[in-house]
């Protein structure tokens, strides 16, 4: 399978399917391409969809520094080049969403719209300096508690397996290593210090933010707050879902994907 | 990401994780090698697991010509070797579980133990002749049926995004092509002609056949027959559960896996 390289960094991407308005999607941090598995396929009767392992996870190059969100848009930028695509939806959870609107800042014109899954900016100012001390001393645990407060009550009984993949994505070094962490936390630019508050209202394309109702790791309040500023943007709030909805309720986020693509290439 | 190469054919493949008996996941017929999400990363937690894209499916490719199980497994010791994997527990879904019993018919030395899912040898002589008139007439919508009876009634209740992302996977031309269907349904060692009834026997290594109480696809019998003859199999059969055990329950399947490779180590 293929790789983009952005200045000797190797992006993994797949690519499935063909017509339509084409969607990338940008999975969360510690996680990887497969959290889109009961969206690749289903979309990929109607639409190119390509996906990525953002650099420092899966089967992506994980460099030793390097993780400012310019750094992780570039990468999208690589992979739309070398597929030859000029515009796309972008689908993004979590730091993928943060992702999709560091792609606007920089390359609007490429953009069909943007479906941002549970995300927000400047989330470092929300963390007590106690969190990284914890994340240092036993890093596994404090993710551990992270991703429990990240998945909702229903998900927790109904889908248990959830929880526990998203421990072990974060746990298997060949996934996600603690460097990748580590120089992520650290990194000026990166995915806790990232603040683009003054810069939403810039962002123009059509844009859906959907926001889990019991998502403790970036409640609604961020999720709002990224609405509030982008022109136009609508949010929608869901009932018993967590950080992950794609993956905690797939048919009726999928449902929502339908709509908004239909909107967008309308 | 890695290929094997058999005779020029290229199988796809990934390993997560390291240590412990290697764990080989072999996936359904028109399926890929992301119906292990559930599994691939939980279990790299404590062993090296390799899943593999079989040839027609997902990353491999899909020759004209050449879907005798034989050669399906073949493809399964090419990766093997290229790994340095000595010996394995194998788990295989379905047309997955025929290669897992090819395995050890054609490569013994190198199996710690099997997990048959769902499967069955000489399924073809159950099949009506009008079946194979109605795949040429609407391939999608036949196997859209097959699919409507290989679920459970629980999991299209609360977990149907699987109906749709099987049918799905079924009709991406580009994870699985209509020439791999026609081309394997007519080999005469191929998934439905493949028939090792006589030779169950010669399977010495412990197995597990778990079989999906409400599976119309490869029915408890189809298994029941399977564990009758391998000497030493236990067979289980799951409540709730149709041909996809491992994406219809993942915490229950995951128990049971854990349970087994336990014991194979033990």
């Amino acid at each position: 399978m293929p790789y983009a390289d952005n200045k000797g960094v190797k992006v993994y991407y797949e690519t499935w399917g063909s017509g339509g308005v084409p969607i990338v999607f940008l999975h969360p941090w510690s996680t990887n391409g497969y959290i889109w598995y009961f969206q690749t396929f289903s979309f990929a009767r109607t639409n190119q969809c390509v996906v990525i392992d953002e650099r420092g996870h899966g089967r992506s190059d994980k460099p030793q520094q390097g993780y400012a969100m310019k750094e992780m848009a570039a990468d999208v930028v690589s992979v739309l080049d070398e597929l030859k695509i000029n515009k796309t939806v972008l689908v993004g959870n979590s730091i993928g969403g943060m992702i999709v609107m560091q792609f606007n800042l920089d390359a609007p014109d490429r953009v069909a719209g943007n479906v941002i899954v549970s995300s927000g900016t400047n989330l470092g100012a929300g963390m007590p300096p106690e969190a990284m001390a914890a994340f240092q001393k036993d890093l596994g645990g404090a993710f551990g508690g992270l991703i429990e407060g990240a998945v909702s009550a229903r998900t927790k009984r109904e889908r248990p397996e959830i929880v526990e993949l998203m421990k072990a994505q974060f746990l298997v070094e060949e996934n996600f290593p603690r460097h990748v962490f580590f120089a992520a936390a650290a990194d000026p630019s990166g995915v806790f210090n990232w603040n683009i508050t003054n810069r939403l209202k810039e962002i123009r394309k059509p844009t859906l933010v959907l926001a889990g109702e019991e998502d403790q790791a970036t409640p609604v309040a961020a999720n709002k707050l990224l609405a509030d500023n982008i022109p136009g943007a609508q949010l929608r709030v869901v009932k018993d879902v967590g950080h992950f909805y794609q993956l905690e309720q797939p048919a009726g986020f999928n449902r929502e994907l339908q709509q908004f693509i239909h909107q967008v290439a309308a």
